[in-house]
């Protein structure tokens, strides 16, 4: 299977997973410490990483969460921050401009800051209250399970948690299955699209990140493909009527509360265009997860399924990924 | 100037503004009752419009709010939903299926709802606490302005209101100054861009609401034209990297706090795209409203600004804007 390491990524991933003692070690501190309310706060591609978890809180936790770009933040602050609340930040490099100088912000401000990077010894790091090298091994949500499941779990708001966190240790075996399963049609969309002028990409609930962040920092980001992303209800108040015979239509199905506003999605797709695509979560083994838990692992497993579809169309397209026109190329 | 009644869009500016004190009296009882947080939530377009207030509240209030689709809401809940929170709902219709599903449920847990509508006797009024008929009127904003203003003026958050509230008044005139001022401009646009295969538009703040809802509910809604909506912070995390000499770019330029992030992405799209058109708020008169409470009324100027591009685009492209291929046309 082309580019495929599946050996590679358990090992990864049990090194990622290493770090849930110390994470949850940080949880129940701020935890302990009190919390009033959460910010999550990134830029582009990390902040649709953490969408599923202001998603989780805003409907399963009372603690107040509000996922906001970085650079909003900074421009426009919030009425809400206090010294009781907790700002969580991701950035792979560690060093995202708007990412660091929100750090510092809240360092001053006296707030605490929890940040998720992919290195050691990064400026974000530096001006964190806590901080979590993650490596940039996957799953990438790893250490938000960790996290908010166990600040829920704390808050009498997850009580299975426990078996939950259990059950992760095997989230990186399940994903390379998962890989495999989709595999031939990831390489067979690539295929089909690889020179699309035009692609709608729906998608709702857990998967709304994953969603927004595979159309914009894959497709449009590393492939310069055009897309239009929106919510599955969104869909019905706009975008659908763009909807035409020759049309693609992309469909991310969560298996969430959110199935039935997909599933209209579908069957209105599958009537007024023959080029729609579901990658379903459904349609996943995932032999080592709870039914009840799939929805919350829907983001990882939806982006090792995607990935595939990345990475065949870097090899179709001869484009790899990590080309860019202007990103950290030019000034701007 | 085509299609523009001035006087009638002032004596129907006067009809709405004439529910301000109904509308304060509902702010002032709902407040007295006892707020412990807000829900916005509608569909589509009318989501968008309450985008603005949702962001409004987010950074001076200390009242939590959250902006939600109805859709969503109803199928996921929230666990911050309880006895004190006020739920607001739009739809001018009054009878969106969703919003009016969501009204019913908040009507059996005894919450508070706030319904806008456009019309007399409709489903979502009869099942909702209270109920506003602003006939469809513009600026649309005007009900949440004394909403959102009188309940933040109240909570100490906005000492101005009753001298915004008093300027606001004079709005509906200073909104046919901006359409008279912007009309050459938004007819040579629509000339432009009438057949446009594919827009960027882009907007932060106060007019992210019209950024998403200007491309989707009427470019692509009414004007079957593709396009791609984006906050200006974002558009470095993907989507700038399409941009190419001949991609239309449009920027809506907000006067509020994250102008700067707007003046970024001016900066870029002039320099890589000879395609780009901005509609800058500090273009516009407007003799009546204090320079402080210029950001708070974008969305209504903006509106103002934009509709001239509307009836143009209808106008040169012969394609009415309520023309649907789907939407309350065909069942899905």
């Amino acid at each position: 299977m082309l580019k495929f390491d599946a050996e590679k990524f358990v090992t990864e991933g049990e090194k990622a997973y290493s770090l849930r003692a110390d994470i949850e070690q940080i949880a129940l501190k701020v935890q302990k410490e009190g919390i009033s309310n959460i910010f999550f706060t990134a830029s582009g591609g990390s902040n649709a990483v953490m969408q599923p978890f202001n998603y989780w809180m805003e409907s399963k936790s009372s603690i107040p969460s509000y996922l906001l770009t970085a650079a909003d933040f900074l421009a426009v602050g919030s009425k809400k921050l206090n010294k009781n609340s907790i700002v969580i930040l991701l950035s792979k490099s560690g060093d995202t401009k708007e990412t660091v100088a929100l750090a510092k912000k809240m360092e001053q401000l006296g707030i605490r800051t929890i940040s998720i990077v992919n290195k050691d010894n990064t400026p974000l790091a530096h001006h964190s209250t806590y901080a979590v090298n993650t490596f940039g091994y996957h799953p990438q949500e790893l250490a938000f399970y960790f996290l908010i499941g166990k600040i829920m779990q704390v808050n009498n708001e997850f009580n299975d948690y426990e078996q939950f966190a259990d059950e992760l240790k095997s989230l990186p075996g399940d994903m390379n299955i998962v890989a495999q399963e989709v595999d031939s049609k990831a390489k067979e969309f690539a295929e089909k699209y690889q020179n699309a002028d035009y692609q709608i990409w729906v998608g709702s609930g857990d998967l709304w990140g994953t969603t927004y962040s595979y159309s914009m920092c894959v497709l449009e980001e590393s492939q310069w493909l055009r897309t239009k992303s929106v919510s599955s209800p969104e869909f019905f108040h706009g975008t659908f009527e763009l909807v035409e015979k020759d049309v693609p239509v992309v469909l991310l199905e969560s298996e969430g509360a959110t199935r039935p506003l997909d599933e209209r999605v579908a069957n209105f797709a599958t009537k007024y265009t023959d080029q729609f695509t579901k990658f379903d979560m459904k349609e996943f083994t995932l032999s080592h997860i709870s039914t009840k838990f799939r929805p919350i692992v829907e983001p990882s497993v939806m982006w090792a399924a995607l990935r595939r579809v990345s990475l065949h169309l870097e090899d179709i397209r001869d484009h790899p990924l990590t080309k860019r026109r202007y990103y950290r190329v030019v000034d701007y």
